[in-house]
């Protein structure tokens, strides 16, 4: 999906929400579990059927399939063809954090931009330059890489400050700025770090920004709006858990309509505030 | 597989030789497209048979049976599957390069130790502590974590020096050292800088190291034996194309283990003369 396109979407559907369809075996409805053949693909079907009203974006975090071997694969390829087919305006990433030398890149490539035929994938930055341009070049994909992730763990090693005093997650983007441009590139900022938002648009003034860490994790949507958002809107806000898994009974998916809307609602705010709707 | 066997393994043959099963299907001899059901199992089969004498470990990289989707999925488990049935000596190392916020790498983790139930699964480290420690823990199973990869790329972050001048990779060596001991973390380190080994046996004198890059990637076996080994060998060095891509015709599983027996052959003058046999 180009750029503009999201963009037209995030107005027209006056939200910036992402669902993650972290779908995980042992938290979804019991009654699924016992009627149906495959339970994981029923309820992503369930949650999509409910859900796409107020979202742009779904993103399946690849572990959560990778856990269940080959069912679980079939269970995404499934997810993934019924998006495209049912909502095809919905952009799709896969939550994958891959990254490896160029060759084995070039293949994580084909497997999600070909085989998959997702609108973007998630990569990590350790390995540099030829880990992550494979990804790029790919018409209307997108790489979206990690920046400055909202776990913990994030402290440990993406806030280090060089000899020049720039912490390390900085130095990703402005060096992965180079490799490709704001209509194939996206970094993951977490929501924890709210005010880091401000900085981090000096360095990345036009880029969509995938955020998690809305909701479950603690981030707030009204300072990530008042500090990241730019004149395209430039978020996509992902809420995973606290949709999914709003309730575990026969009524999860209208919970989950209603967790969705809640969001579409403040973000309909935000956006008409500054001016985008 | 516990450190002590993995140790008395490189005693008993030899060899600290790792076959890495990148397998690619447009590579593999044309008879075995025209002729087998699964021809990926039973390139890897063969593979396996020819070069088990001559090697400790094997190593597929998860992008090579990714990109079949749910078929390449299916060959990668009857792969696993096949060498602990005939061969429960060797250790398997699933190169996935994973790390995701705690929850999912708890999943990651349960793909691999027990779904798959292989040995070690490489880990990247950039999303820190509560993305790697999930791996840790299980008995007798391995996180085998990036720190300095053999690819142009690794120069990009991994080098760049802090504000006390210690570049990113050793201060992820040494901060993950609190995170698991010697008996379950090992780390990558590119052969393709061969003299960095002697800085980071000062970090991790008594670790593992997975060593790529020997071979098409163009490192020196002697070079790393000289910085690198210690006195329970310490090293795994994995050829991946230079063995199984030896030949191309119906000769390949012959020509693999030409290729594994020449590299047991240097490791063995080196294990003898580190006094390790």
């Amino acid at each position: 999906m180009k750029r503009s396109e999201l963009v037209e979407n995030i107005k027209n559907k006056r939200s910036f929400l992402c669902v993650g369809l972290d779908t995980d075996i042992k938290k979804i409805p019991a009654h699924l579990i016992e009627l149906k053949d495959d339970p994981i693909f029923e309820f992503n079907k369930a949650i999509i059927d409910a859900t796409a009203p107020y979202c742009v974006a779904y993103k399946p975090n690849l572990a959560f399939y990778e856990s269940l071997g080959v069912e679980g694969q079939m269970a995404l390829e499934k997810t993934i063809k019924y998006l495209k087919q049912n909502y095809p305006d919905q952009f799709i990433i896969a939550d994958a954090k891959r990254g490896d030398i160029g060759n084995t890149s070039q293949l994580y490539a084909r497997s999600f931009f070909e085989y998959l035929d997702v609108d973007a994938v998630t990569v990590a930055p350790y390995m540099g330059e030829d880990s992550v341009k494979p990804f790029l070049g790919y018409d209307g994909k997108w790489v979206i890489l990690l920046a400055l992730t909202s776990n913990k763990g994030s402290r440990d090693f993406q806030l280090i400050k060089d000899e020049s005093g720039t912490p390390l997650f900085e130095t990703v983007m402005r060096k992965s700025a180079e490799w490709g441009g704001i209509d194939e590139m996206m970094y993951v900022v977490g929501a924890t770090q709210g005010s880091m938002f401000e900085t981090i648009r000096q360095i990345a003034p036009d880029s969509f920004l995938l955020v998690p860490g809305v909701g479950a994790q603690g981030g707030s949507l009204e300072e990530v709006a008042k500090y990241g958002m730019t004149n395209e809107c430039g978020l996509l806000v992902n809420s995973s858990r606290g949709i999914i898994y709003a309730s575990t009974g026969e009524d999860f998916a209208k919970a989950a309509a209603d967790e969705a809307r809640k969001l579409r609602d403040q973000m309909e705010v935000l956006l008409a505030k500054h001016n985008i709707i």
